[in-house]
């Protein structure tokens, strides 16, 4: 066996089932070993193939957000790997599990400074919790192992994996068994108690949660702490994943505009932050302070990465419900607080606009058709500020946010969460200006044939440069600026882009023409695209 | 003057006059600098937008080796930074000259690592030979010249600034007298008799040349030189500019299969490195060696980089043609070799082929074609082998290479020439893979209406992945092997996706009408594109 094949076959043996990827001349044994899994796990490392890198780092990102555990990307060289920068940083920001495995040549060929030769160590630094080359092809089954692990370490890391071409063609490669995964602490005893108090103190408090309190058994709990004791619950403006929808306790997201998000936080004199960091505003501005929370807002961390977050919010509800009882196990159910329905959404669906295309109709469009249990992946931008007020009380559903502020995701991360739950519909979100980043994620929504309906927002302007340049009180912008604003000229037309790579697509001018096309998305087979100009 | 307009008159009083941008909410004051150089400058700082950071870096990449001076690069923070890497890459090994301005965050805001907090200095600094991050407005205007100096110096560097936004907005910048840049030198005498004596010597001998001397008068003295002794001029596989056609002299590409560059070198017993590296292999081979020439060759650097190419080798030529004679002038044109001829192509124009579409038809009709001036950016993969000796006696022209093996740029690149050079015609040769990576650019050349006629090869593969996978004894490629390689399953349509961005696009079916189509391209105003299938 040699270290290629010992490296896959220990990816399967830990669990890691899909491969997205975009491979070079460097990368072939690694190919060679993913069909070398056959035929005793026939159906396991499926392989997607990404036309661009930051499709592939993306789909990963968004695979790891539905289902808690990584997938491996394979990559090729410094410059392939580079390509898919932008979406691990958001990765990076998500506290996602990935595997990523990228190729290099070898000590002997690099020494002559190749023309393909780079860093690849340097370029993958920044975002990698973990970082290996591997040195042998007897130790590269473990150095997988190894990545799966910190992978999977909490509350998910992305794990860096270089591969020299010879470590991959040698013999002598091994499977070895995978060593388990460290349990993530709970936070101590004192914290959970002076959260708890902090909740019994009758200040008006939040808590700002993150990762896997924003959904599942996770957010239930926090939704019952909140019943019990009126905190509000809020999620990170760029949170990773959001469950929502009628019957779910209601995390409100924090606004992105400054201003807006102050205001929002004005009432709260206690934060406890669950994973979260202290909210602060994503840009900086002259004469404004970054702190997004009042000078005399007390902020608590309850539990920070690498604690059990879950672990904790059920922790804090024991202890809430039932002073000086052991905090690890579950609220005995005769514990828990009544009145759950104070902080879930009430099921309410929007009702049908109709008429000309408005940002309002699109978004009551939405709301009135998402299916129950689809997955939301949002980077409308500027055009989608409605969307989440009207999918309140829709059927429950999980929304994906950007969490790094990489444009570009949307559509690689509904790539894979589509690859992650085929049972389920998912809905992307997209804009002309933040869709064209990684457009080449449509090819794959074709190749896999994902049930994938992608709106486009077409407002043929990056609609968030044009607002802060006037935020900023620049002034009108001169025509440089404009021509670096405006998009259009020529207009960006979504639904050849679309056919061009295998996907059908339309372009309604009447809401319920839009309807339409939402409902036969979310009804029929494979992906299809929606061009709305806005 | 905040130190936002000290950097951007800086960069227009060092002759900085293009700014291609891609630029994000923290560069907005940049943005707003651009016009202020209006209205002394009106006509200067032209900004080109592409909507991807990709397009952008291959955009200034190919504008600066047509011009020899650098544009500017605008682009957001780490991780728009970092989607142009891939071909910044390509551009550092092209060895030529280009000024990155990259936002940062203001220091007291990094400081609460915010959503888009990144170490933009990791990432820039592996390709950046002059790397600074600006640290008050006062001193801005001196690190944009110094960039510039750094951009300038021989042979052509990559020089980064990062400019927090709070050094951009604030007040106090000042616009400095530009540095001279520092001559390149000579090599030594010693160096250049060391060469004479070689190339005297009657043993077989070439000369590998790069940079500046692939074409323009240094070129014409290498020509003068092998005309004289009968030594070969080579290019490097990877080169940045290669001049050629009609009346050139002759520099021959080494290939790119490790075997034929290996039997195309066996002749050689002396090479002499004007620049380059001593040629070795793209990508590394189980037993086998990666350098390409004999071991019985004795290789000598006459340049290295950072001396001056062109001076060396008209030097190499004053030694030839007078012993002893002073080295720092140009050979007197009594004491030219007469004999060009002999090393110089013919003009001699490809016949029009007719009949089906064959790779072969395709390259003769090209050549048939290709109009006098033109400037080629190549990146046609495995489909285009046949396209340089189809052109050898063509009009001549300039013909642009992917340097650095980072596929995704000849479409960016053929953006930048177009930009530097509007008097001549710009031909793109890409393919249905590498085209794929940096698609965006096809919009940037509708908005720009430059004129760009672009020829994608579609043969729905990535041939050379297939090709390699083979050589490598790697048996039949499995399905998981194939799904990577394959990218058909949906076939891309480049028509709609040229259409999609605004540009016309035409799929003929014979080689009469893709004849038509290139002389169509030709003669036209503005960019179209033409899919082959092959």
């Amino acid at each position: 066996m040699n270290g290629a094949e010992s490296l896959i076959r220990t990816l399967v043996a830990g669990g890691v089932e899909v491969c997205f990827a975009n491979p070079g001349t460097s990368e072939m044994h690694l190919v060679a070993a993913l069909d070398q899994v056959t035929p005793d796990h026939a159906d396991q490392m499926r392989c997607v193939l990404g036309l661009f890198e930051g499709v592939v780092t993306g789909a990963a990102d968004g695979y790891a957000r539905m289902v808690e555990k990584p997938a491996c990307t394979l990559l090729h060289l410094g410059p392939g790997f580079s390509n898919g920068l932008a979406n691990l940083h958001n990765a990076s920001r998500a506290q996602i599990p990935m595997v990523n495995l990228i190729g290099q040549h070898p000590a002997s060929h690099l020494r002559y400074d190749t023309p393909l030769a780079s860093d690849v160590e340097a370029f993958a630094r920044p975002y990698s919790r973990w970082l290996r080359t591997s040195q042998k092809a007897s130790e590269t089954g473990r150095d997988a192992a190894d990545a799966i692990v910190a992978a999977r370490t909490q509350p998910g890391q992305i794990a860096t994996l270089i591969v020299p071409a010879d470590v991959a063609w040698s013999e002598g490669g091994a499977v070895p068994a995978i060593p388990p995964v460290p349990r993530a602490p709970l936070p101590s005893a004192e914290n959970i108690e002076h959260a708890a108090a902090m909740l019994r103190s009758g200040v008006r408090t939040a808590l700002l949660l993150s990762g896997d309190t924003l959904y599942g058994k996770g957010l239930a709990a926090a939704g019952r702490i909140a019943a019990a004791t009126g905190a509000k619950l809020l999620a990170p403006y760029p949170f990773a994943r959001l469950e929502r929808g009628a019957g779910v306790p209601v995390a409100e997201r924090i606004h992105y505009p400054l201003e807006q998000a102050v205001d929002q936080l004005r009432e709260f004199r206690q934060l406890i932050l669950v994973g979260a960091s202290a909210p602060v505003a994503y840009f900086a501005y002259p004469d404004k302070s970054s702190v997004l929370t009042q000078p005399e807002c007390g902020i608590f961390t309850l539990a920070r990465p690498g604690e059990d977050y879950v672990g904790a919010v059920e922790s804090l509800e024991d202890a809430l419900s039932s002073r000086g009882k052991s905090s690890s196990g579950k609220s005995p159910s005769g514990a828990s607080p009544s009145g759950t329905s104070v902080v879930a959404a009430k099921a309410e669906r929007a009702s049908l606009p109709s008429g000309e295309i408005t940002l309002q109709g699109i978004a009551g469009s939405v709301g009135a058709t998402l299916p129950e249990n689809a997955i939301v992946c949002d980077e409308s931008m500027t055009s989608g500020r409605g969307l989440m007020a009207a999918t309140r009380g829709a059927p429950p559903h999980d929304w994906l946010a950007c969490t790094g502020g990489s444009i570009g995701i949307a559509m690689p991360q509904a790539v894979g969460a589509a690859v992650a739950c085929p049972d389920r519909r998912v809905l992307c979100l997209t804009a002309d200006g933040s869709g064209m980043y990684t457009l080449q994620a449509i090819w794959t929504m074709a190749r896999e044939n994902l049930n994938v309906t992608t709106v486009v927002f077409a407002n043929r302007v990056y609609g968030v440069l044009k607002r802060e340049f006037s935020g900023l009180k620049l002034g009108e912008p001169g025509p440089r600026a404009l021509s670096l604003f405006e998009i259009g000229r020529p207009d960006l037309d979504w639904v050849s882009l679309a056919k061009g790579m295998g996907v059908p697509a339309t372009r309604p001018t009447t809401v319920e023409a839009f309807q339409q096309a939402l409902r036969n998305g979310f009804e029929g087979e494979g992906p299809s695209l929606i061009q709305v100009d806005v």
